[in-house]
């Protein structure tokens, strides 16, 4: 019997619309203990490379980590480039002040499960780091050419079944992820990407009023239109703030 | 009889699947000479701000400029700056050159769709200035905060019914942008974005081989799973070569 090679096998059937997608994925921080099949690798990745970049020059390049000792040793590198981070994060933002002190506040839930992303990071199924070869010197809008691609990518897990979340925790163990995965000199790390099947449940995409990011006009004037539909879920912009 | 209002109003049904919007939307530069209703404004707008951005700080912001004075200014701009950018492009890169000079080449169409696309800039159906508020001094990584948003507003539109375009003409106007829009000195204008209903047909998204945009491990290690879905239309990355 003939197995379907994966040059064979078309991209997964959607399950999810497009809008719906779009409105509804939310970062996800927390992942069963379970493998992503190469098949859903693929068509994560493939979505994601199909993004839009600058003259389509596709100066994208995504390193994907799930086995193997490179892996493990890229994973317990952002780990722990992130527990550092987290640790002056919670104090310097106040994570256990204010309200952080009350077990259930929306600021004490916030902190326990970013405590529990970072603890268990060096173990997540697949770290995704999105990179982008230099054309040009560093610049503000470079990003343009790599992160549409990055947010096709956690949209496409979305539509998989599974969840992931952008940082750029990467920063602070730079040099030796460079030096792990042999990248050359032109080539910058956009952002670390986490992916796995969520665990438990995750609540709604949470937003400030949308007529305060939609302007019509000059800057400042709200768009008549820009009305939230039936149901949004709202919160403040930023990280929470130390006295509440 | 009571008309339903924005705020009574749910986002538009979905007609296309997530995966299927992720793999096949496509940048769109000619479109039909017609008005974008507000209720199809609001829920591109909607999905866009949707988008994750650092600690969910929202810093994106987005200017809409479809119809009225100021509007066709911005317009009047962005078209201005375009058609001095495409005039060089189209000299350095060898525009007419090769094949360019074969009327129905790859070359040839490019050259033609972005003739078009510059000559009708000033009358696009709406221009979107996605810009951030910078609460950091400038850098490479600031875009994970705004074009994951332009990427989501590219997807709901097609989610709509329309396209559109990313690009950076912005650069060449700014000054007169910043002053007309009256942006605040802490905002950045991260690009520019044409929307309106397609015009005629156009083509397939095209990449390279996933094999080639994907590693697995160490960098220029091709993951064994990058394998393209059956159908897959490829090109070369980037802009044409003069001498082809």
């Amino acid at each position: 019997m003939h197995s379907v090679t994966l040059d064979e096998r078309p991209i997964a059937s959607d399950t999810v619309g497009l809008l719906e997608g779009l409105t509804t994925t939310r970062s996800i921080r927390r992942y069963r203990d379970e493998p992503i099949p190469p098949e859903a690798l693929r068509d994560i990745l493939f979505a994601a490379t199909r993004a839009p970049s600058g003259s389509n020059r596709q100066n994208f390049r995504f390193i994907v980590l799930a086995d193997g000792e490179i892996a493990d040793q890229a994973k317990a590198l952002v780990a722990r480039a992130a527990q550092t981070m987290w640790s002056s994060k919670r104090r310097d933002e106040g994570y256990d002040q204010g309200s952080g002190a009350v077990d259930d506040s929306p600021k004490a839930r916030m902190a326990r499960s970013m405590e529990h992303y970072v603890d268990n990071l060096a173990n997540v199924p697949a770290l995704v780091l999105p990179c982008l070869i230099r054309h040009r010197p560093a610049n503000a809008t470079e990003g343009a050419s790599v992160y549409p691609a990055c947010q096709n990518l956690l949209l496409a897990a979305r539509a998989l079944g599974y969840g992931g979340v952008l940082t750029i925790f990467h920063a602070y163990v730079e040099d030796e992820l460079r030096a792990l995965l042999e990248l050359p000199d032109d080539v910058a790390i956009a952002a670390t990407i986490t992916l796995g099947r969520p665990a438990g449940n995750h609540g709604p995409v949470r937003r400030v009023l949308l007529a305060d990011l939609v302007y019509d006009g000059v800057w400042g004037d709200a768009a008549e239109w820009a009305v939230d539909p039936p149901g949004t879920s709202h919160t403040r912009a930023g990280p929470p703030r130390p006295d509440r």
